[in-house]
Parts: C-alpha cells; sequence; structure tokens
C-alpha cells in the first residue's frame, strides 16, 4: 500500500458529501490509501480544488500521479481500472451487466438526486412530503431493477458492494438524516421493501460503516442548508 | 462480420438524431453489422422502443443478444467493449485518458446540449443570437481540451476518431444545419478556430459521410420543430 501513497493520490473532498462518499468508498473497496484534503465547506473552495476542476470547481477531485480525475462516478471507475487486480471489482464484469450498472448509476444522478435535493431544500410540510413521494417514486424502479441484478444477495453487485451501491448508497448519508429529521419515512417495507433491506446491508458494510457520515452530525448540517435557504 | 449479425445486434433510431448517430459512428467505426429499427418520429413510439427502454422511452436502444442497452454513450462504450479486438479503440488505453475522455463527453450533455436545444427551439432573433453565444461559450473548454487531446493530430482521440470526438461530432448534425437556416456561425475561425477545423476533418471522415444525417433535410427538422414550439 505504501507505493500508493509514493504514486501519490490525493482526495479533495468534503465529509458531508455523498458525492466524495463515492470516491472514498472506491479507494477503500480497493484498498488505496491517499491523502484527503478537506475542503472548508461548500463554498469556500481552495486553490487547489479551483486549479483541479476548472470547469465544474467541485467536489470530489482525485489526483493521481499529478493528474486530477473529476465526477464521483469517472473517479470510481477510474479506481475500479487502476488498481484492478486489487480485491473485488466495482463494475461488473459481464458487459451487458457493466452498461446496466453505468445505466442505473446514470439514473440516479438524473433522476434520484435532483428529488433528494429537493428534499434537503424543502422548508414547509408540504414541501417535504411531496420530496418524500417523488423520492419514493423516483427509487421504484431501482427496487425492480434491485431484484433482478442483486440475484438474491444482499447487494445490487450481488455478495459484494458493486457500482450501484455506491452511486445509490452514497445518498444515504442524506436519506437517514432527512428521514430522522422530519420523521417521514423515504425508505419503507411497504412501499420499498428489497432497498429499505437493501439500505441495512449497505450501512451494516464494514468498508461503508467506517466512512458514512455520523447522520446526527448530517441532521445538523440539513437544519443549517436549510436555514440558508429559507433566508437566501 | 456475418457472425455479428447471428448474435442479434439490432438499433432502435431515427434518422435525424444525434444521439442515435453516436451509436451508429460507434458500430461503423468497429464494423459491426445491425438491423436498423427506424422509429416513425420523436413521439410516436413503438412498442419495441416502450419495451426496450421502460424507463427514459427514448432512443437509441441497442439490442445485442436479445438485451437491451440504453443512454448512447454508453452504448457507445458497450460498442467498445464487446467487440474490443476489431480495428481501433473508441476509449484511449491510458487510464487517466480514459476518465478525461469520460468527463469530456459527460461535460458535453450536461454544458453543449442544453444550448443547443435552446438554439433548436429559439424562434425570435433575440433568442437565435443568445443560444449561439451560449454554446459558443459553452464549447470553449473543449477548444482548450482539443490543443491537449490531440497532440497535432485531426482528433480528440488523436490519429482517429475517438469518444469525444463521438461526443460532441454528433451534434454537428444540428449545428450545421442551424448555421445554414440562421445564417449565424457557431463555430468561427475567430473564435473556435480549432473546433471549426476539427468539425470539417470529422464531417470528411469517411465513417461519418456515411452516417451525418443530410444538412438540407434536416433544415427542414429544425424548421418543423420551430413551428411545433411557436404553436405549442
Amino acid at each position: 500500500m505504501a507505493a500508493e501513497r509514493e504514486d501519490g493520490v490525493k482526495l479533495i473532498g468534503l465529509w458531508l458529501s455523498p458525492f466524495v462518499l463515492r470516491a472514498k468508498l472506491a479507494l477503500n473497496i480497493k484498498g488505496v490509501e491517499y491523502e484527503n484534503h478537506e475542503e472548508l465547506n461548500t463554498w469556500e473552495k481552495s486553490e487547489l480544488l479551483l486549479k483541479s476542476n476548472p470547469v465544474y470547481k467541485k467536489i470530489p477531485v482525485l489526483i493521481h500521479k499529478g493528474r486530477p480525475i473529476c465526477e464521483s462516478m469517472i473517479i470510481v471507475e477510474y479506481v475500479d481500472e487502476v488498481w484492478s487486480s486489487e480485491r473485488k471489482q466495482i463494475l461488473p464484469v459481464n458487459h451487458h451487466e457493466r452498461a446496466e450498472a453505468r445505466f442505473w448509476a446514470y439514473y440516479i444522478d438524473d433522476k434520484v438526486f435532483p428529488r433528494l435535493r429537493d428534499h434537503v431544500s424543502a422548508t414547509t410540510q408540504e414541501a417535504k412530503e411531496k420530496a418524500v413521494m417523488e423520492a419514493a417514486a423516483a427509487l421504484q424502479p431501482l427496487e425492480k431493477f434491485f431484484e433482478q441484478s442483486s440475484k438474491g444477495n444482499s447487494f445490487f453487485g450481488g455478495e459484494d458492494i458493486g457500482f450501484v451501491d455506491i452511486a445509490l448508497g452514497s445518498f444515504l448519508a442524506w436519506i437517514t438524516p432527512l428521514e430522522k429529521l422530519d420523521g417521514i419515512k423515504i425508505l419503507r417495507d411497504d412501499n420499498l421493501p428489497k432497498l429499505t433491506t437493501w439500505a441495512q446491508h449497505f450501512c451494516s458494510h464494514d468498508t461503508v460503516k467506517e466512512l458514512m457520515p455520523d447522520s446526527d452530525k448530517m441532521v445538523q448540517v440539513v437544519e443549517f442548508f436549510r436555514l440558508k435557504f429559507s433566508t437566501a
């Protein structure tokens, strides 16, 4: 592992970001040691971040051998390819399953993430309930896909965490505190039974337990953002 | 090549779609024969399309060995992986360059496509000029990236068409007729000199020439859409 550090692996991130969590999960699954560059917050961006991701100026950025890689799922795929001989593969080996995993990761960012963002920024009870309903609706196709891809195992990737688990599981960093704060369940046995059980398995996984942001701290983050939105 | 047909390669598409063009370019570069399932238009969707892409109900869909693959750049990557021993690689081999290519393909769909869509739907002179200005601004980072990635060659991919060429070049199916119709150039020597030359190289490439929709027909398509938008 020391060799990895010498190669220079650095992650520009922030503890509260689900997108950064994706990169951390991938690095951890592959057993890659890295230097963690923690940003101050989401609005004061470091020189290193601005220089490394001049187009989007967003975290996470992975720097490897002095070259930046941007966009969370592109980082996950990069980590999977570069450290391909280490531990398990994150993307499936089968071509069709790889394409499916990429499709659902795209779907999660395209359809699930915006609903969760709405939920985080919801300040009225009505807006919160609407966001929960829409998030649950966006998760329905994933409930179906889980049955097909997990083949009776605990994860989308089968026996262990894979590409879709990382893409969706990272948002449990928001879902769990939102459920706690608002007292409305997004993942419920009567609505999304498979994803509800999957979320429990995901959060109990050793790699995830180590990296998932503390939900009480995340409750404070959501409260802070809502205060910011409501006074903006 | 006959073997490919026996394996069952079918593309659900429509001649006017830049996204379908991406899939066709990839299949053609790899020399894969396929059955073309042409949709009637963009709003009356075939049973085959609805069944094959129940989530987005959008073209293109590639069907291979009876299993659908959706989303244009995911199809391109799938074709590149499955027919990996044929002709040239579409994605670079180098890990960092692969991540970069994926990043810029993402950028094109995220930042360039919406501006071109605005341009297609623009019905006033003011809206057209604004869309052109914004499209050109969105292309500036790609102008810069071209210099770095082409290494003095004609394409983003170097000597031949690669992943980013396909992602961006497919939109020349819109850009060329829009320029013709409105008489306002998006790609100009004084503004985007490298991309202007690149576009000429791209459209002169044998594979592209064969597949690029006829620009006079595309002018009619844009006129039809604008009529639809203005009376909607």
